[in-house]
């Protein structure tokens, strides 16, 4: 499937879905919509994914030359930027299909709804949960795939990114690995997927375990995509459902080199990092015995050397395997989790 | 407000919502709908709570006696039972509000809405989240209230009857104290509230959050009713949500005497009662210190003799004051909370 994304004004740093697509998902990429790089290439911003032109908007696409348009950025409280309908709008026109993974639906706005209809194309909210979901029976853990759960000690520390990772490099080393995608980005990449933070809570378990059921007799391995963070003030929810759903056998614990508070509630301390995984490692055993193996570090904000030495901490402070998976390779980690 | 109650074929033992509000709420209750009951009064079967005349169905009361029906059953699943459309027909007809706490939405029935439309009454579907929740802030510990939040170790241990007593004893004592409800029965009893085990995911412990900073600087006290157990398979993201969002001072630990499996998931055992207690002060930690200060026993099914020794075992086992909340008065519980 060719795709455009769309990601004005927040290519490449401020585009996370934009950036997971083009790193992880089997979609060809046809141009990123950017309207202030407009006129680069995406590999002038970032080297190491694939690459693409950035145009302004979808009117610089031919008709025919894309069968799908992705909103690539996701703004605070998930509202639609109406600078963006213009795009929308020519997409639709065009006959593309239009995924996005925003709170508001697009399948809700009528002007979206009728020219969806008019030109047969396919709306896809990816944030919306289906209907069929239920509470969790308490039996992942019966299927015969590995599971391996990526957790956090905070949001937005890589836990979609190390998932992904992990699975692929897993896969290219002949394992029979899968990824059960958990948010809107994992789930715009592997194609499917329950949005688990937008489910009932009583269904959040519930919605993890159903895709482990799924997936868990097909694969040997299964990478879930961690949410949130145990200790957040406002997500732990998802995350502790997600832990309990799951049922892993292993956790790969997931950190910002340096970060110290939560992002975002910034009064609010980290524990330290043998408290997370004592506090993991004990929440998650009454449901499934599930220890810390590995750990990975995102260590972007730091030159080599001080990388080099995070990683070490880290792993030290852990107790296990440590890496960047981004910067270094992910050797160690698939050692202790294979 | 005189409201009569539907426990069609399960009261008193299965009608937990019903029990629960005449117990405590401050309706008036004009009949217990029982068919198989009928022709009983509430006090022949449960002494301590207020009484009513049991009869088959609302056309045995006079149009004008009763103000709203309530449904006083939660069938597994949630679901509205075929064999209760006459009574809610007939509530309707004579004028009456209905209040039903069950997944399947009466404002979404045709004939009930088309009834309530007609005869100017209020369908009040308890279970149906207000559409303006969001994310938490972290913020509930600013409130000027003493947060007390009853947390258990499994689900139907008593944490909304606990709740209840306290709270009332509390005032009976003269100490200015809310109940925060997070569930049907509570939402029903107090007359509002937000339930909680059906909110958006991520809006768990905002849920939770935004009713706390409403009530927290009318009262000195707010006792939490908790849910589930944060070591449910199913149901542990909606008692982190809590944990966390309400952003606890103190922590009460509810447990029916003798449950040794989590109730439905029989394969999953309970960890021992001081597991409990350090797995809830260390998740609470770092959003909110809180410790297990009292412990609230459910005896029912033991002898006075037995029930005594489980409640001093159970005290020792939390290293904290407990007792059964029903059976023994709520002192030593209340003296380590105010």
């Amino acid at each position: 499937m060719r795709v455009a994304i769309l990601a004005h004004e927040k290519f490449p740093d401020r585009a996370k879905t934009a950036l997971g697509v083009l790193r992880y998902a089997d979609y060809e990429a046809t141009a990123v919509l950017d309207r202030e790089t407009a006129g680069n290439r995406v590999t002038d911003f970032v080297p190491d994914v694939q690459d693409a032109p950035i145009v302004e908007g979808m009117a610089d696409l031919e008709p025919g030359s894309v069968d799908a348009l992705l909103i690539g950025v996701a703004p605070i409280g998930g509202g639609f930027e109406e600078s963006w309908r213009e795009d929308v709008r020519t997409a639709l026109e065009y006959g593309c299909d239009v995924i996005a993974g925003l709170h508001y639906f697009l399948e809700d706005d009528d002007e979206f709804a009728r020219l969806a209809a008019e030109n047969d194309c396919e709306l896809w909210d990816v944030r919306k949960p289906p209907a069929d979901l239920t509470v969790s029976e308490g039996v992942a853990a019966e299927v015969d795939a590995d599971v391996i759960l990526t957790v956090g000690t905070d949001c937005s520390v890589g836990k979609m990114t190390v998932s992904m990772e992990l699975a692929r490099d897993a896969r290219e080393a002949g394992y029979d690995a899968a990824v059960i995608p958990t948010g809107q980005t994992g789930i715009m990449i592997e194609g499917w997927g329950n949005p688990i933070d937008r489910v009932v809570s009583d269904f959040t378990a519930g919605a993890v375990e159903e895709m482990i059921l799924e997936k868990g007799d097909e694969h040997d391995y299964l990478f879930v995509e961690g949410q949130g963070s145990i200790v957040h003030p406002a997500y732990s929810a998802v995350t502790c459902g997600i832990l309990h759903g799951a049922m892993p056998d292993k956790l790969v614990l997931c950190h910002v080199a340096g970060r110290d508070a939560i992002h975002g509630y910034e009064s609010f301390s980290l524990p330290s990092i043998p408290a997370y995984v004592d506090l993991y490692e004990r929440l998650a055993e009454p449901v499934a015995e599930a220890d810390v193996v590995a750990g990975a570090l995102n260590t972007a904000g730091l030159e080599a050397d001080a990388a080099e030495r995070a990683v070490d901490e880290y792993g030290d402070a852990l107790g296990a395997p440590a890496t960047d998976v981004i910067r270094y390779d992910t050797d160690p980690l698939l050692e202790a989790l294979l």
